[in-house]
């Protein structure tokens, strides 16, 4: 899938900013894809852009409305769809991550045939996807893992992208999930593709590359976690990362919808060790990425010193105190 | 999905039995749910079933008529849709395991609007899966894994499922792929689901039960699989098996599809179990399935005994030699 910018960002009118934290993710990684915000009477959320509907972005240079808000239950709002059709009239594809597809609403359907405008359903990939084969490609490729889903491998992903190129190292986040789409333009929701395709939809969006250049691959579920598992092996086996880093979040005791306990970072390590060599024999993990956000600075401090020795790896709070020493072990290692 | 029985087997015209495995493999497992076959000019197929049109078939008592064949591709051949309208304006429903679905042909979507019969794809599941939750449930649960693709998973389900229920045994073969939910009459085609619900399909497929019931749960792919390994672990953890039987294949050199050696049948025990212990710690092998086919009798045995000794564990060719020795020792371990 593939989404043109610039973006307008459509909130609605949801009550709070985490409802938009797609639109937020947007605006933190991408400012200049953005030339606006529309909001509906009573929107909680802010992403601090320009307001303006979609004639306004249109006249701006917009080529895409993201609907950058959720309410529950992923369904469309029946009062968000005149702002969409507005989107179709002025020119603009429009982009969800919804359940629900755009199309099955007959007043957008028919606005989209009327204005030729495409409609991406961001969760609905489109794309005929491979088996995936396992052959080695050229190109290098990190993959952010967890100990649980939401643990921040996505973050973590999008920092490394940023400071590698900071170093001045070629490097392409890889987007596996919705949000990741929107901020880089492309990709698959991985975990809406059909199960015999996983690992083929992971080598079709990270494909063959220079032998320099390396895919930051946002990585999901984790090896452990008995909803998703699945998904992360398939995942794992066709992004072969050459490197990878371990997500986790120390303060948390059970994984995320299950009863299950969090697995040690030892274990996430020797797993991913262990099925990832099926399709790089090579593959290595260079750092440990920690959400430190529950604990306080003196106590992040030392929860990072305390796994970084454990494991002989650098180990950082991406939002805190940034992944420089991570990139550095990554040079240092395939130097 | 279910299915109700008697079938009609269509068989079309195909050029050969291979093509018609599917109605062949439902005539061997369960010969009392076919009624008779109905067969096209020039078909090179043969289930041995008495001849008959839909009518005849709706007037010995069928309920449904599987497609029980396929030509390349997967996609219908426009002369058989003239036999599908006539099953469904004979008051049958028509299920297939074709990539293509019934309902998007126009006369075929007509005809069953028409009758009320119901079109089932079974490729493509309509139930709606939860995401998998790793919670133990009553009931003990078998599965077949592999060293690769098509090595005898299926077929050593359903003879474990035939041996089990002679021994007495409160047994249930439990199908993961199409042709096993057209033997089973329920089951869902697993690599069909939607990645986030591999595991919530396993345990949607295998449900709670009387404690001493088994579920004989078909597996799919295998963990050392760069294709299907996705597939694989989300089945492993949502089966949560308390026993499992690897099925291998000796002559074969690569994996099927891909380049891959074959795993040994060490690394596969151990990485099911490493695995499996995630839902079901107390996860144990019972023994070794081996499709000898390629192997002449006395090289058979000797393989087998090599491999029985090498892991303490009987082995079989369920095909040659039968399931006895792992039902005993399935017995002997749950005793």
């Amino acid at each position: 899938m593939e989404l043109k910018h610039p973006y307008l960002l459509f909130l609605g009118d949801v009550a709070d900013s985490l409802a938009a934290k797609t639109a937020l993710g947007i605006v933190d990684w991408r400012p200049n894809w953005c030339v606006g915000q529309w909001r509906l009477e009573g929107c909680k959320a802010d992403a601090g852009l320009p307001e303006m509907d979609a004639r306004a972005a249109a006249e701006a240079g917009a080529k895409t409305m993201v609907v950058g808000a959720v309410n529950a239950g992923g369904v469309l709002p029946a009062h968000w769809v005149a702002s969409i059709v507005a989107a179709l009239e002025a020119g603009l594809d429009v982009a969800t991550g919804l359940h629900q597809k755009l199309a099955d609403v007959p007043e957008i359907r028919a606005a989209a045939e009327k204005s030729g405008g495409r409609l991406l359903d961001v969760r609905h990939s489109t794309e005929k996807f491979a088996t995936g084969k396992g052959t080695k490609r050229p190109g290098r490729r990190l993959l952010t893992v967890g100990t649980d889903c939401s643990v921040g491998k996505k973050y973590t992903a999008l920092a490394l992208e940023s400071a590698m190129r900071e170093a001045g190292m070629d490097a392409d986040f890889r987007a596996t999930g919705q949000t990741g789409v929107f901020i880089s333009g492309r990709g698959a929701a991985i975990d809406a593709v059909v199960a015999d395709f996983i690992s083929g939809a992971a080598e079709w969006l990270s494909p063959a590359a220079d032998p320099n250049h390396w895919d930051v691959v946002e990585g999901q579920g984790s090896l452990y976690h008995p909803s998703f598992a699945g998904v992360s092996l398939g995942l794992l086996h066709g992004a072969q990362p050459d490197a990878f880093v371990v997500c986790h979040e120390p303060t948390r005791t059970k994984m995320r919808g299950v009863e299950h306990p969090i697995p040690s970072i030892r274990d996430v390590i020797d797993l991913t060790i262990r099925c990832g060599s099926l399709t790089n024999p090579d593959i290595r993990c260079v750092g440990l990425a920690v959400n430190t956000a529950a604990l306080g600075e003196a106590e992040a401090r030392a929860f990072l010193d305390q796994v970084s020795g454990e494991h002989g790896l650098p180990a950082s709070d991406p939002v805190r105190f940034g992944v420089t020493a991570i990139v550095e072990e990554l040079r240092k290692s395939f130097a």
